[in-house]
């Protein structure tokens, strides 16, 4: 069973907002593929718009300038080996779905597929041609169009990662295949 | 005694790797500023170069423009209070290093403000003009020139987090004032 509910758009931003590391989902024709990305960012709330770092070579650009689309999918603890894998082979190699057995939906928007297993959150994206900062940064800007988290971790707008669901908390790249993890809530005290 | 030691160039987009909500200085002329910014990310290794929202209204975006310049201070959870203090009130209102008794030194490259007390690293970055991404996505482009990381938790070109060190572990702004710390290195296994 699912435990993903639609996210608001005006709180998509907010999945990011933390720095977590990423899977980078796209399709276009009947060719798909999933990478891991470290390098993303919201640039903006209303209407919700990311950064995302993809480099030029990757089968990934190749197919999201193709559709003008992809999908961000968060993945949690439960996800690292996978997210590790993923960022480790190309996809012209051959199907990196089939390849690690990742089951994948078809995004309610465009259609981008979306991992809901060892993720806890997605996110369908279009991306906004810039085709300087593309090419000169490989940064790709783009508007979220759908959203969806895992409702344990996520709920009105807000991540809640707690000691009760640890594993399914976000992670965050050190490089190398070393992660840490979303923990410890904090809240800052008035100076 | 500082314990912050020069971080080599090659490994400077590290220290944002993971994604730290982080603090931005800035000075021109006789005036300088700090405020919070969640929202950053490498783009590039070598050179490195980062990308980081800066909103077009702020005074920290008016003296970066003035000066090309500015300074990324990584704040960690001894720092918590003071990063959520210096993102709620305007520069403009007053020298904020002042009001919250903030010692800075001055940046070896560019005279930057450098904040150490509270945090764990700091890049001086030359900004990379980019007007049109400024002005459509309030994201600007920059070049780090030095770095320096607190050696007890990053050395030898990578983040150092355990359980012996945890104040020293940066943070993620979840919004509204929560943040999570990055705790608990897992190494990703081959699937």
């Amino acid at each position: 069973m699912s435990h993903f509910q639609p996210v608001a758009l005006e709180h998509a931003s907010r999945l990011i907002n933390h720095g977590p590391t990423v899977l980078v989902t796209s399709a276009a024709a009947d060719r798909r593929n999933v990478m891991a990305a470290a390098w993303s960012m919201p640039v903006e709330f209303t209407p919700p718009r990311i950064a995302i770092v993809i480099d030029k070579h990757t089968w990934t650009r190749e197919l999201m300038t193709a559709s003008g689309a992809f999908a961000v999918c968060i993945p949690c603890v439960t996800g690292i080996d996978l997210a590790y894998a993923v960022g480790s082979v190309s996809g012209r190699d051959g199907d990196k779905f089939a390849r690690f057995n990742i089951e994948a939906a078809r995004g309610p928007v465009l259609g981008m597929p979306l991992i809901e297993e060892g993720c806890v959150a997605w996110m369908e994206c279009r991306l906004v041609r810039e085709p300087h900062t593309e090419d000169a940064y490989d940064t790709c800007f783009a508007e979220v169009v759908s959203a969806a988290a895992d409702a344990r971790v996520f709920h009105d707008g807000r991540w809640r990662f707690d000691d009760a669901n640890t594993d399914l908390h976000t992670i965050h790249h050190l490089g190398g295949g070393n992660f840490v993890r979303s923990s410890s809530p904090i809240a800052a005290r008035p100076l």
